[in-house]
Parts: C-alpha cells; sequence; structure tokens
C-alpha cells in the first residue's frame, strides 16, 4: 500500500516500525497505527515505555543466562528446584514451553542460539564455557540437550556432547517420537523409525 | 502459556501491551517482545518513540477529519484535486485503499465511525455537521456515499442522504457488482441480483 497521496510523516514513521515486528506487514502495522490512534494518551505512552523499559532494563541471569529482573532468574534462585539437573535449550520460548508442562523441576541453561557456520556463530559465541563451569563446579547429575533437530541443531547437540563427556556427567536428550493423538499413517518416516527403534517397554496408567 | 514460573515482570508488562492489539495473542506477543530483546536499544527506542509521538502530535484535518501532520491534509490542500467532490468514508485505511486505486481526484470526508445505536454512537458523534458546512460553504457538486454495506453503514449513508438532499448536491454511492475475476456461482445472491438490476451499457475497452 502506498501511503504517499496522503503522507502523514508521523503515521507513516509508526507503521514502518510497527511492519518490523516478525511476520508484520504494512497493511497489519497500519492496522496496529490506526488502533493505538484511537486509544487514550496515556495507554500509548504505557505501551511505548513497557516495550522500551524492558529493552533497557532487562538483565540476564549470570547461572543460566535467561532473561532476568534480578542477577539471578526465579528458576535459578528457587532452591526448591533440583539444581544437580540442567537442561540445555536455545531459548526463553523452549524455557515457557517446558515449564508450561510442569514436568520439569530442574534448572536450565539458555544457549540463546545454535551453533550456525552460515550465520557465523560459532561455539565461542554461545555461553557453553559458562555452562562447562557450572558442570565442573557444582555438583550436577545430568545434563539434558533439548535443542531442534535441525542441522544446526545437532550439530550444536553434538559439539556439546563432545565438551561435557569427560566430566562425568550423565548426558540425556529429550525422547523424540509419534506425538500423542498423532496418526502413525502421517507421521514422517523418520520420527516412526526412530519410534519403533527406541520402543519402550509398555506401563499402562489409569 | 503462563509466564508465572519464569515471571519477569518486564517481560510481562511488554508481552501485555504487545498483546492489545488487534489479532495479538500472548504467544506472538511474546515473539514480538523477544524479537525486541535482540535489537539495539536504540532501535528500539525509535519503535517506542514513534509510536508515542504518532499519538501526542497527530493532528486532523479542520476540512475532512483525516489524520494529519498540520492543520490540513495532504488532499485538502492539495489544489489540483478536485474540491468539488467529496467521498464520505468511514475510515482513513478507505481513503488509503481508494488512494491506491488512482482513480479519484476529489476529496474527502472521514466520518471516523458509522451510526451505531448499540454502540451509543448516533448522528451527533459524528461530524456530519462539519460535512454539512463543507456542502452549503464551498460549491461541491457531488457526494460520494462509500460507506459499508451493513445495517449501520446503510443507515449512515440513509441519514446523510436525508440531511443533504434539500442542500441541490448530486449523491452517489459507489458502484456494487460482481467483482472483476470473480464467478458468478460464487457470488452472493444480492450482489448478483443487484449487478443484473442495475447493469450497464457495454463498452469494450481495449
Amino acid at each position: 500500500m502506498n501511503f504517499s497521496p496522503v503522507g502523514n510523516k508521523l503515521l507513516q514513521d509508526a507503521v514502518e516500525q510497527l511492519s518490523s515486528l516478525p511476520g508484520i506487514g504494512k497493511k497489519s502495522a497500519l492496522r496496529f497505527a490506526l488502533y493505538l490512534l484511537k486509544q487514550p494518551v496515556e495507554n500509548v505512552e504505557r505501551f511505548g515505555n513497557s516495550i522500551v523499559s524492558m529493552r533497557r532494563e532487562i538483565k540476564y541471569c549470570t547461572e543460566c543466562n535467561m532473561i532476568s529482573d534480578g542477577p539471578k532468574c526465579s528458576v535459578c534462585a528457587d532452591q526448591r528446584r533440583d539444581h544437580r539437573t540442567i537442561c540445555v535449550v536455545e531459548s526463553l520460548r523452549d524455557v515457557l514451553s517446558i515449564e508450561a508442562t510442569g514436568e520439569y523441576r530442574g534448572v536450565y541453561h539458555v544457549l540463546g542460539g545454535v551453533i550456525s557456520p552460515m550465520d557465523g556463530i560459532g561455539p565461542a559465541d554461545l555461553p557453553i564455557d559458562a555452562l562447562c563451569r557450572r558442570v565442573e563446579g557444582a555438583r550436577v547429575d545430568e545434563v539434558i540437550l533439548a535443542l531442534s533437530t535441525g542441522m544446526e541443531g545437532e550439530t550444536t547437540s553434538f559439539y556439546l556432547y563432545k565438551v561435557l563427556s569427560p566430566m562425568n556427567v550423565k548426558i540425556t536428550t529429550i525422547a523424540r517420537g509419534v506425538a500423542f493423538g498423532d496418526d502413525l499413517e502421517y507421521t514422517d518416516q523418520l520420527t516412526l523409525g526412530k519410534s519403533i527403534a527406541n520402543r519402550q517397554i509398555f506401563s499402562p496408567e489409569i
């Protein structure tokens, strides 16, 4: 959509900024801008300020690299959690997904990315040293690798395995297989093949 | 998604604010927030400021009620446009859509809404008086009603018709019919019926 005929500098700037959000085009951005124009000034100021102060003031946990209000995130600061189990994930989003299941009581280590030579991201760009220090320093029983299964994720998992294996720590990875509710017919070959190869003892649960 | 386990106040605030945008849920808002967290501080400040200053500083054209940088919008200020034809639309978005066609050289009148008793919006809440003053004051030949065809849009069109008809001005409405490229088979009955009733002389264009 071309704005120039009714060129309004302020609107145009705001639309440009809003359309920088991932997955948002000019049309949605315009919709957002017109919505914001209809809101009371205080609300729009709160909107803008909350974003800017998030960016300015957010900290990263010195332990696990997760975003945090203080020096330690709420997971690492929680003494009821199992600090001997560390789950390595790519991003905060993965942490939120795992936390939502309620199945995990250990702590995390957020890499913030994966090794990706194409994007110029090497092992040194990720907080892998920090992970090693955690494993060496504290008594850690198990490191769970919960990275994605793409080429880069697997490269990273392999690298971590190589680095961690001399450290006398159990290295596991999350179970892959046919999702609950999925039809075998529509499951990709790789997943189905692995799920048969890695079959488990049947345990009926009520 | 529940944030509480990794409750980060700053992130939570920003996600809440971003999810207030139309059509954006918590999940997309989180995606936006994590994206913004990865951007340089200056960029995020520019993002926030552009939105807040848009809301604070934007003006409305004293003539046609369109948003504007100054007292007159760029359409009303443009002397090459036909000021004797006024197209009445509901919102700026309609103006942008019509401008994008390049078919219209007249000016606009942006109502900013339609008469909607359910939402407590009466004729007095819309700049209809201003439209009447424009028609009475200047030499206006034609008023084009380009409002939506829903109940409220039609009520508003009818109200405008009643108010404007004593004023010796031609009142028209945009043509409705089967869209170019549409199959008759899939066109709704009302549109197809009207498009036959309002058929036009065939004029072959090369």
